[in-house]
């Protein structure tokens, strides 16, 4: 690991929210461990994988200690995935937690600008943000329940503790932004 | 079973076709069993088993013996599932077997002109018509992959065969229509 | 498919039953179709896919039309897989359906005798005997139900119209006979 | 929490162990977390969920920081479940961790020693040991992986830092002890 790889977690720029009463800031945050899913609507291994397991996270944890925020990255299909459908998707697949609809990119960019600045490489992107609101780890497509719990719990000790990190980066199935990587695919292995 | 039951399916009522060289319809497809799997694309329980299985009849059994037909009907978030999503929908979940856009019910009626002219009472609804044109099973919800296996080659034997008739209906997880059932759900017990 | 490789389904050689009040021999099941499930119970392919397939058949299907018969048929670890072991394995897995021990091979074969006569190649193999006591498919692994329910369906079928012959062969995991290909595997992928 | 009620892990009694060059004691391991994860090779739920989540938690964690330890505690079906059988279940189902078998009950006790001493209800049931050789946490039945992943990084954490301790115990599907409570069941619902 290298700590000068450590940063803080950019802020959200986000046009939209939903099931929030407000907007919410990662500042306003601070304290709490955050786990920011970045997905897209009609990604299969966001809707297999990546927001169930945010969805178990939010069930799983305090949320005065882990705040858990969807973040929709459109980055393709931009006509396809409009907040209007958003809204209905999130309604059917009974998403509770926030989701921040990810601010275009402006100027014939495909990637949203949250994301941009997040350095992801696809959809679903799980980024751990410890209570100092440092990035900690960050896993592009699938990681194991297994792993993420004793992470988040790691990011939570922590919080308590004299501060002890690491930096971790997953490479695994969904909707890769790199287009020579090809079209979303859907993990067929099952890690539960 | 009652054979004043059993009718002629009734034509396809479509504005527009997706994986298909040009409209198809039923009467056409006699001398083939049809499996006419009807979804929304933002229903959970169609994403997760009904269109999966209708893939698995196109791949299992051959073309020329079985056709598999996806009809979208939208009853529900109209604006949220246009054809536009429902491209990027297709081309994502890598569904390849014809699919129409069931045409919209006008006057008002929420539910589109196919789906009504079925009787359908929800989605995932999966209808099964003999070789004949007429209408054998209809689904609604989860069916097991290995009733429907023995189903549809029930079907392919009796093309070949002195006819033998039943009905059969099935009522399970989905989208229902009928408000007063609620939202869409997902059924919990995975019958494989 | 030829003709020449038909062939009536060998008796069983059994020295013990289980979940039923006497001996069955297929020649009384004749007018029944007949799926034969062998297995080990220390096998985990026929643990997790074989016997739970089996059971679902025999809910499925009637009892009049289709018969379901368990094989334990012990190839490798004898002391570990006695009758006194098979019996408790039935109760707590609650599998309903008769089950008959196939006989030891004798002569220092490992292979018992019913596996033997039908040249099974290990477990789990499942075996479909048509109403007229012919062996009409055997595969050795898995099996999709979406195939097999056809394949039930399209021998019974049959036994009421003039008959109509193929023969299928599959090969996948589970716990191979010849000692080169080494250990039982569990199949990765999963076809519901 | 009561801390009357946290105790040092009573020593494991084993009359023999597979899967390790000799006997391991509790106190050998002080300063590791250990998983002890006690089950019956015929127990669905331990086949179906026990055993391959402590095979993940030995895949996933150092295992100079993490022992994970089976423990076969037959309470039931003993002649069907001995040595020579579990011998071959292990070599099967592919299981690599050290494991105990549980020494006899004695004086009718059906009941094994070390599952007495622990107070286990059934299986599967799973233990934390923390650094310290102190009872953390008892689930019997199924545990979810983030909410493992989770206490298992917790107690990681606090080798290091000052102690914080919880109780928890955690009571679902498996073979329970109490013959009143009826047979083993395998748990429908699905946590990944």
């Amino acid at each position: 690991m290298n700590n000068t790889l450590l940063r803080t977690a950019p802020p959200l720029q986000v046009t939209q929210w939903f099931n929030t009463t407000g907007p919410l800031t990662l500042e306003a945050l601070r304290g709490r461990v955050v786990v920011l899913e970045a997905f897209q609507m009609l990604c299969p291994g966001c809707v297999a994988y990546g927001l169930p397991q945010a969805e178990r996270v939010h069930t799983q944890f305090p949320p005065d200690q882990v705040a858990v925020i969807g973040l929709h990255t459109v980055f393709e299909h931009h006509a396809a995935m409009t907040p209007v459908s958003l809204q209905a998707f999130l309604h059917e697949y009974r998403i509770h937690f926030p989701v921040a609809v990810d601010a275009p990119g402006g100027h014939g960019h495909a990637m949203p600008r949250t994301m941009r600045a997040y350095d992801m490489q696809g959809t679903p992107t799980l980024t751990l943000i410890d209570a100092g609101g440092i990035i900690r780890h960050q896993h592009f497509g699938r990681i194991s329940d297994l792993e993420l719990g004793a992470q988040i719990a790691t990011l939570l000790a922590e919080a308590n503790a004299p501060s002890q990190q690491e930096q971790h980066t997953d490479d695994a199935a969904g909707c890769p932004v790199d287009a020579a990587r090809g079209d979303c695919v859907t993990a067929s292995s099952d890690t539960p």
